[in-house]
């Protein structure tokens, strides 16, 4: 065998966590491991990346020399559960990032009681309130894998505000009482929100109302059924509508920006309508990544590299709309470096991906089995299909240019 | 995107079937899906590759232009089975490919009745003289995929011989018997096996008796107890002896080749010990590739080829013990040609292969899911991954070599 010259290869390892699996920190560990095994010498920037959902507030803290804060809090189904929120080092105004998934994720939600039009939001408010505590300055709510569609409601209330009926009643919990909104009395509203930055990190893809409003697109995966769909859609327009008529006058955007849409505007449905009712109390909604990447100096990261590697739970029709391996592979194909995703599953609409600058992508499970056993082996998958993907990608670097891959 | 010049690559997809599920033409068909959406115009050489066991008749008949001839015949387990064998067209003696999956596979024993020690190869000594009586003159005989461990016994009764216990009653049916054996009567043979070429084609690592003996390497997954496996390998001990004693001098090699030990020679274990009851009455036992690839001038096709794509249904610590996906890799790397693999499963071993010329392998599973689901829609997965693999190995021709894979 004549050996071939080569250099170190520079590989950038930025993929998401694994829901219910593997934080981002792992996933990106378990990718290097199998890369090593080929590429002994390569030289490897791990780039975890987080997305707003589980796991976010923690990645932030130890990225940032930040640390967690223990608080218990109001869960999604109205129980106390065991919650937290970081505070980050670093200059300036004290950062507090509150993570939505961490008091009222899905994941707390027992299968049982998944029913979006009962699951409230209150814990949220309740942690932005520790953060003030904490002193804070600056709060970032991160959205995603929500478990909640109360449109923000309940944060709302646990910071103060009344919302009531039309018999001056406070609303019962959860975005199934929402058609009965009559009025929100802001005058409760903990007065320190008017100086706090408050930045809502969103799916911009996301928006309260219409046709690809909040609850038609995630209730049934949250556990509605079509009916429970139609009555969290109205009541979710009835709450666009009382916070745009009780609330506006009061949070009208001092920066001179015009006010936004509640019903419409971009990331207004994130997090079950999370934004939309932060947005009616000043907080701004940013596209997730403009404010969840600050600091990593991502794009210079993966312009450097040979080829990029990223990876998420499931690859499927959802990860084109704002996913981490989407926007990895947008900004690495911007500058022209080539993006592989691995994928704990492939579902229908994967081949999506490519369109954004994915240029492959392979899933990692050896052999038929239940995604039980898959989740509790992924770091051990992953590895291995790492390592499977590389060797791959070593023998197409023996051969002469493969035909162009556009379409 | 600057556009590279290239020229059409010569792939050579050269694959096993996946047992219970696709044939090899198939599964050859399915990989060439995939490599096409990726290489619209690659040059593409398939090569649908059969190990004597479950579709090698039908393969080999519709490579060489003949046709499969229906028989009924004595199953596994002693119920008549809708069997066949074939007659292979083009010049020289009337050759028939008799498959022994194909009348005493295990496919062919009910999951409740998988009692080694009583499952029989009568069948095949039916298909034998059904080839026979149509006028073969010579007879391949595909070992593989086999429900019994008789040594062949049935089928040496078939063909005419009196196998006997110390009461000269004639021995019944399963290898379970064979510690009875006490005398075999040659008188009664098919006179016509004496003038017809009888060639076998086996797996030369499997072995009659010792260490390594096919009761005890394959006896339990045929649904063998510990203390069946102990019972069928005195029983092939002595059947082995006591046909050597009262065969061998009528079935002395002509050829002047010295004559083999039925219990250790290469091939004898083949499908339960078939290997060894057939060289006792003159057969042949050829290392199966030799004789199943006669034809195919497969080495030259594949030292043209780019690089080769094999498949197994499994990749495991079998695959380099004389399984498809080896006997390619071997040749491929013969001429430098990288092989590539998709495995329908990646099981404990499958990275030995690398050892005997495999440079990448991949599984075909896109998600988790049942073993029944996998077998269903296996085409499918086998045609993405292929492409996804395609697609891996493309990025790979963008870069510069990776570190040679050598260990």
């Amino acid at each position: 065998m004549t050996r071939t010259t080569h250099r170190t290869h520079r590989i950038a390892i930025a993929p998401s966590g694994f829901k219910e699996s593997l934080s981002a920190a792992r996933v990106a560990e378990a990718i290097a491991v199998g890369v090593r095994r080929v590429i002994p010498d390569a030289d490897l920037d791990l780039i975890p990346l987080v997305d707003g959902g589980e796991g976010t507030a923690e990645a932030l803290a130890l990225a940032g020399g930040g640390r967690l804060v223990p608080v218990t809090a109001t869960g999604p189904v109205g129980e106390p559960v065991a919650s937290h929120f970081a505070l980050l080092g670093g200059p300036g105004p004290l950062t507090a990032v509150v993570e939505m998934a961490a008091v009222a994720g899905l994941a707390l939600v027992p299968p049982g009681l998944r029913h979006p039009g009962a699951t409230t939001t209150y814990g949220v408010g309740e942690l932005i309130r520790a953060a003030l505590d904490a002193g804070a300055r600056r709060i970032l709510v991160g959205c995603g894998d929500s478990g909640t569609s109360d449109g923000g409601a309940g944060a709302l209330q646990a910071l103060g505000a009344r919302l009531t009926d039309r018999h001056g009643r406070e609303l019962r919990r959860g975005g199934g009482a929402l058609h009965e909104l009559e009025r929100v009395d802001p005058s409760g509203l903990d007065p320190r929100l008017a100086r706090t930055e408050l930045l809502v990190a969103c799916n911009p893809y996301n928006v309260l109302c219409g046709k690809r409003g909040v609850a038609r697109v995630f209730g049934p995966q949250k556990g509605a059924t079509p009916a429970e769909v139609e009555l969290l859609s109205a009541g979710l327009e009835r709450l666009a509508a009382v916070l745009t008529r009780d609330l506006a006058p009061a949070f009208a955007p001092t920066s001179g920006a015009p006010a936004i849409d509640l019903r419409t505007a971009p990331g207004t449905g994130a997090s079950g309508g999370l934004g939309a009712g932060l947005a009616a109390v000043g907080a701004r909604l940013l596209p997730r990544y403009d404010v969840l990447l600050d600091g990593l100096d991502l794009d210079a990261r993966l312009a450097r590299a040979d080829f990029v590697i990223t990876a998420e739970g499931a690859l499927d029709h959802q990860t084109v709309r704002g996913k981490i391996p989407a926007e990895v592979a947008r900004r690495a194909h911007a500058s022209g470096v080539p993006v592989l995703v691995l994928a704990g599953t492939i579902g229908p609409g994967a081949q999506d991906v490519r369109a954004v600058g994915v240029d492959a992508y392979s899933a990692i499970l050896p052999a038929p089995m239940t995604l039980v056993e898959a989740i509790g082996r992924s770091g051990e998958f992953l590895a291995d299909a790492s390592e499977r993907a590389m060797r791959i990608m070593a023998l197409g670097t023996r051969l002469a240019p493969l035909a162009p891959l556009a379409a």
